[in-house]
């Protein structure tokens, strides 16, 4: 067999992502040791039960010791603090990387606490569940799915390059974007669909009296799938949100914009506007299920 | 064996839900026999040669002629018409009912037309898929899923309680409720899932430039939710929309204050307010996990 891709990995946070990085990379041989940490010692705790690496603790600064790559596997909001806490023991050429579902605002938070010779190169599995902490971790999480890299203009080549074929290693398919355009895709591909998943799960469960325990027990195709998407992290998607902002703001103007145009037909009986749309909403469905990502 | 709950069942539309109808009802052993009809030739075509029912014509009342239970399948804006086709046909002692995903509407276009004799109990099973047309049906559709029945207040006792024996024989649990009351539910577990659904995937549709095909290309868990349900039958939901239009604006009209609640919140970021909700949410998804209808 080839000599792995690293030495030693350390990822910073074992929930879902961190979690099933590690299943994942020792599997597939991706490096001769892999090591954890995590903020809690509870966490640490059922990591290890599960056997998630080889080791995980609660220093973060001790598991980056002499590590090859450092993966911060925190929710957003806590990327740029972990880093600080890690800057001192990392080892000149190591790679980090993170897994946020939002990019600029991590880079910004990250980026200047890098040290000089280290190689700092972001990324996003667009790949996960509605579960999370170690419990949620899985293999073949990441398979077939796209881990976008968003280099920076400054990024090493090599060190790029190194956690591309790393990120394919792990069965993703890789694409490199800006950062910019990453967080106003993802504003329209995940967090908008979160936030109206959350909206609409609320505003169900605040139609009080005797209609609530119906909406439960009748709760068919549409609210059921809702419901799952509403169940997601509270804290990963407060983070998403607070650190989107822009991008979020935007796209939901233009959903309000659109949904404003349907209250209307519906309200003025127009029953042609609304089955245009849903022909053409169809369509894009068949071509999603053509790209194999349905 | 004992004897079937009916002698002849007559199906008025043969996609999804008729079709379900036709191959659950026959492996149970509902019926002596199971004819149905649709509008055009090439679904009865279709039907035929997937063996859904016995037979399938296109002469509507024809397939009526001799049925104790006829069951309309069509969507909703042509139940009337459908019934008023069929009226002459129905014989004494008939029970007619439907499966429309709106019943106001739907029992005042149908029960002009329902002849002295004839029993008309109007129903809606809480169960579907994406699809439709008469290769969308299946077999297990209905198993352990609600159907609910919105008996008239002058409806046939023993009329009701047959037609709810046939739905508890396809598998279903049955509630009877207000026509009224079940308009209200279905507005905010699945209608307005619906609308948003549609709205949302339009949306990213019009995102146009260099974005569009790469919104399609990493659509994250959320957005392909979105697509399978923004792919549903267009003229079903025109349909439903343009019949329902009350109960659907008044919670869309709750939807849109609790969403822009939720944008003031990111605009201010007031991480908190999203935090408890996303909480909140989370608990709604566990309680329809214990009701098993998750
Ligand atoms: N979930 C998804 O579908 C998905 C998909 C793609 C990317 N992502 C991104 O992946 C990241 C992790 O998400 P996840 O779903 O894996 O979350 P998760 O399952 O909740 O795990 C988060 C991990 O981060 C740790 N952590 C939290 N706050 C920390 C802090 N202040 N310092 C150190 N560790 C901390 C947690 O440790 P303790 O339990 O010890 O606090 C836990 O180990 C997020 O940035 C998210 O945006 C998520
Ligand atoms: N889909 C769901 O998830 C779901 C769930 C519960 C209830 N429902 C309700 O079930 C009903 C049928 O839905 P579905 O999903 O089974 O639809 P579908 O698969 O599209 O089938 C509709 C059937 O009705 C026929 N039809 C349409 N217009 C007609 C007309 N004017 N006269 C006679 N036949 C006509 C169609 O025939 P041709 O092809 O010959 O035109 C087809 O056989 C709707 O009322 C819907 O609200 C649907």
């Amino acid at each position: 067999m080839s000599e792995p891709l690293f030495g030693k990995i350390a990822l910073i946070g074992i929930g879902l992502i961190g979690g099933s990085i590690a299943l994942e990379a020792r599997k597939r041989g991706l490096a001769k040791h892999i090591v954890a940490a995590t903020r809690s010692a509870e966490t640490a705790a059922l990591a290890n039960k599960l056997k998630l690496a080889d080791h995980c603790g609660t220093d973060l600064a001790e598991a980056c010791r002499d590590a090859d790559l450092v993966i911060v596997c925190t929710p957003v909001g806590a990327c740029g603090p972990a880093t600080k806490a890690i800057a001192s023991a990392l080892k000149p050429g190591c790679i980090v990387s993170d897994v946020g579902s939002v990019k600029q605002t991590v880079i910004a938070d990250m980026a200047p606490h890098i040290p000089e010779g280290v190689h700092f190169v972001p990324a996003h599995p667009v790949a996960g569940t509605e579960n999370s902490g170690p419990e949620a971790a899985l293999l073949d999480l990441f398979q077939g799915r796209w881990c976008i890299l968003t280099p920076l203009p400054d990024s090493d080549a090599d060190a790029v390059a190194k956690l591309e074929a790393f990120w394919k290693g792990l069965g993703s398919q890789v694409e490199r974007i800006d950062a910019k355009d990453h967080d106003r895709i993802l504003a329209i591909t995940s967090h908008l669909p979160h936030l109206i998943a959350y909206t609409i799960v609320g505003t169900a469960d605040d139609l009080g009296g005797h209609l609530n325990s119906e909406v439960l027990k009748f709760a068919a195709g549409g609210f059921r799938d809702f419901t799952r998407i509403a169940a997601s992290d509270p804290t990963m998607w407060r983070d998403v949100f607070m650190n989107n902002r822009e991008a979020v703001l935007e796209v939901l103007q233009r959903f309000q914009e659109d949904l404003f145009y349907l209250q209307r037909a519906i309200r003025w009986g127009e029953g042609d506007k609304l089955f245009d749309l849903f022909t053409r909403t169809r369509e894009i469905r068949r071509a999603l299920i053509h790209l194999h990502q349905a």
